[in-house]
């Protein structure tokens, strides 16, 4: 067969080409027509391996949010201690916000889809139960959550200001959320 | 004279227009044409009133930022004392996240246009301080600063989680952030 639907590298290269797409020009351009043309794949490839949009953005950035759990993972891996995660925590954040505009802008357009359009927070929610479960292997439930949200807003604001916050920053505010025996 | 150019209430309408057509549409969609049409003016104001289309984005989104600091305002006015001000924040945190769809789609919007375009980042960095600064009444700056990333983080997962977490999570952050005297 010479049609290449079959071919697995076809679609993974669709995916690519949407999230290049969306980190160009944002969610609101994406159409089978463009994508089509980005990824360099006939027009029929994009109804045989997808539903829809719906579908094909639902699957770019599931793979996106692969990304960055990748990137999480790698940061907690071979970690010992919760003394050891906080800086493994802290790096994570300056890595992220110092980071890749691309995965900055991709992280937004998501949020963005996931705000106005609530059939999207799955994915959403998904990601954040992710992050979570590998801040569980270093603190207990509560203060992962917590600890998720904190990373999350640290590294919004570290990447949305012109003049990033200091890594001492970052670093006392990780040791107060997760200090369990905090005092008011 | 007849043109209203000089009509104060059409500058104003045509900033709401912008936000009501980025909350529906994005700020990819934005265009002279179009927002005047919303607002009901005639094209040739549009051009009277701002020098471009980032001068409109960034006088709407300038307008959408006071609405928002004033919710902080309003939540921490009056409030005596730390016990008080943290009290406050949890409400805030919960009001901001389950409150209108379309002010959590234009923070966003506004995010993504900053993460794509840095010279935007002007308009985040000073919605930052502004938060800020209302904090600062009652606590530390460095402790305003972690404080305001971690409203940053509790207020979009609760947004962006079909399940949002339970007020006692949110209370708990917020009083380990704002410990001072906190041991890991």
């Amino acid at each position: 067969m010479a049609t290449g639907h079959t071919d697995p590298q076809r679609r993974e290269r669709i995916l690519a080409a949407t999230l290049d797409h969306i980190a160009a020009e944002g969610v609101a351009g994406v159409s089978h027509r463009k994508i089509a043309a980005r990824a360099g794949v006939p027009l029929g490839s994009m109804t045989y391996h997808f539903t829809g949009i719906d579908d094909l953005l639902r699957e770019a950035f599931t793979r996106f949010a692969d990304h960055i759990v990748t990137v999480f993972d790698q940061h907690l891996d071979g970690v010992v201690g919760p003394e050891q995660a906080r800086e493994a925590i802290v790096d994570l954040v300056h890595a992220i916000s110092d980071g890749p505009q691309r995965d900055l802008v991709l992280t937004q357009e998501l949020y963005t889809l996931a705000a106005r359009r609530p059939e999207y927070r799955a994915l959403t929610r998904t990601w954040m139960a992710r992050s979570r479960h590998l801040l569980e292997r270093h603190f207990d439930a509560g203060t992962a959550r917590q600890l998720d949200a904190l990373i999350e807003g640290l590294t919004l604001h570290r990447a949305l200001d012109p003049e990033p916050h200091a890594r001492e920053v970052t670093s006392e505010a990780i040791r107060r959320i997760t200090s369990t025996t905090a005092t008011a």
